[in-house]
């Protein structure tokens, strides 16, 4: 099953996407919860499935018209992990870690597909990271690999979008990491059972004005989603509706000489196998 | 004002302290948010003080019996500053920082007065940290120093409990610093206008079973609450109920030959001069 957030009026909806069809899931199932994540904390997806399938066609909207949201947009926490494939570990000069790095986003860094990814006046070096997404499902605390790669719900795409000279300004990396508008999610979620176990062997690549920029397979990850996991998690609980942002591969653009940067005009897409394809223009901040 | 969050039968509660009293402001205002992020959101502070004042003693409880819990429960970011005292840098062997080293939190890792600081079955490192919190009331984007601390609602007391083994394994520290029930966060919200002016010139102690392991001064920060809060909403936005607490000064037990780390059967204690003491028990993890 396939999982949108979009724009309905003043509000945010959520649907489930039937190829070139959205089921709204506010007229198909308005009893149950309004967001993805509270469907994941009342373990609630086979419903929305079964409300989808029943569904008629007064709840029907065309997916290509729909303003996107990111899948989530109130998480309780975004982990994201650095460094995590060797060739791009290698391009920023660093070794590959033996444990991961992990920093944390804010929800106000995200946007959905289609929404702009936004460039702010102090600052050009805005840089491209595809990454695989995992979300969780189910609460979690010292989990095995297999137990941590079971309670993921799904997964999707992002663009872990990185403002380079903010980033580098001190050790800790988040402020580089969090600034509005800048973390691409979406276009949708995708249940754990339509990937591969763990989204393993899944091709990433990254197009910048359709020229691809990076080319990789999750398969190269230092840590897999359910390695990162079971290690995040002898640490803290995780819990429906927590965002892991996987780590990009080699090929972002400060590592380029020149080096390339995201700019007003410039389409970036981030594809995942299996998962969908991640496209957001990039715009100047006009507040 | 003082306002303070508390466990009551299965739920959360807010209450205004009076001196040895809380005016419970679910029976003295049931109409008003029933969180201190909520009475924020809703600019409802002053409604809230005027509710306490002209409440019956029928929502009048005894504030010693009360199990207090974190302020804010749920803030939509905990930003925290490293290094932000001079001689905890040099303690450390770090430069003094030229820009703040920021990390985040989850709200999973709070706790509130009283209730214990956990240590984990994988580390006996667990180091104390005692800090000023700052509590975001109003929503704040490229501030200047003076808009920034205006969008301070008030100020709290915290303890950065620290997996010190668990923060240096790489060089970002998420990890060491969100251990569950490391945060320790209260004992109440002090509003701005009861505090110095950026909560400036206050004296901080942190005190380990009744011994002074730290002892400093708010006008010791590196960055105050203005200048880093400036600093970082250059980047992202701020919004009602996120967290800024603003690092530990020296005298931390990991610099301490030889070093001293927090136990079970310890107890630990911070006092910020006119906002409150933070105690709490320390405790192995029993899950």
């Amino acid at each position: 099953m396939r999982i949108v957030a979009f724009q309905k009026d003043d509000a945010a909806a959520i649907g489930v996407r039937l190829d070139e069809t959205v089921v709204d899931l506010s007229i198909a199932a308005p009893n149950l919860p309004s967001t993805l994540r509270g469907l994941l904390i009342a373990d609630a997806l086979s419903a929305a499935a079964e409300a989808a399938a029943g569904a008629g066609s007064n709840a029907h909207l065309e997916y290509g018209a729909l303003d996107l949201l990111p899948p989530i947009s109130d998480p309780p926490k975004i982990l994201c992990v650095g460094r995590n494939y060797a060739e791009h570990a290698k391009e920023g000069g660093a070794e590959v870690p033996a444990y991961p790095d992990i920093f944390m986003r804010s929800r106000l860094s995200l946007v959905g597909a289609g929404q702009p990814i936004i460039r702010p006046p102090v600052s050009t070096q805005l840089d491209f990271e595809g990454e695989l997404m995992a979300v969780i499902g189910a609460p979690v605390h010292r989990a095995n690999e297999t137990q941590a790669v079971a309670a993921v719900a799904g997964y999707s795409v992002f663009n872990d979008a990185t403002l380079r000279d903010y980033q580098r300004r001190t050790g800790q990396w988040t402020v580089g990491k969090n600034f509005d508008g800048t973390g691409a999610f979406g276009p949708e979620f995708v249940t754990a059972d339509e990937v591969t176990p763990g989204a393993e062997g899944l091709r990433l690549q990254t197009r910048l004005n359709g020229q691809v920029m990076q080319d990789a397979n999750t398969d190269d990850m230092v840590f897999s989603v359910a390695t990162a996991l079971s290690i995040i998690s002898e640490a803290m609980s995780l819990e429906p509706g927590d965002l892991l942002a996987t780590g990009t591969p080699s090929g972002v653009g400060y590592a380029r000489t020149p080096p390339v940067w995201m700019k007003p005009g410039d389409t970036v897409e981030v594809e995942i196998e299996g998962i969908g394809t991640l496209r957001n223009p990039v715009e100047d901040d006009a507040s």
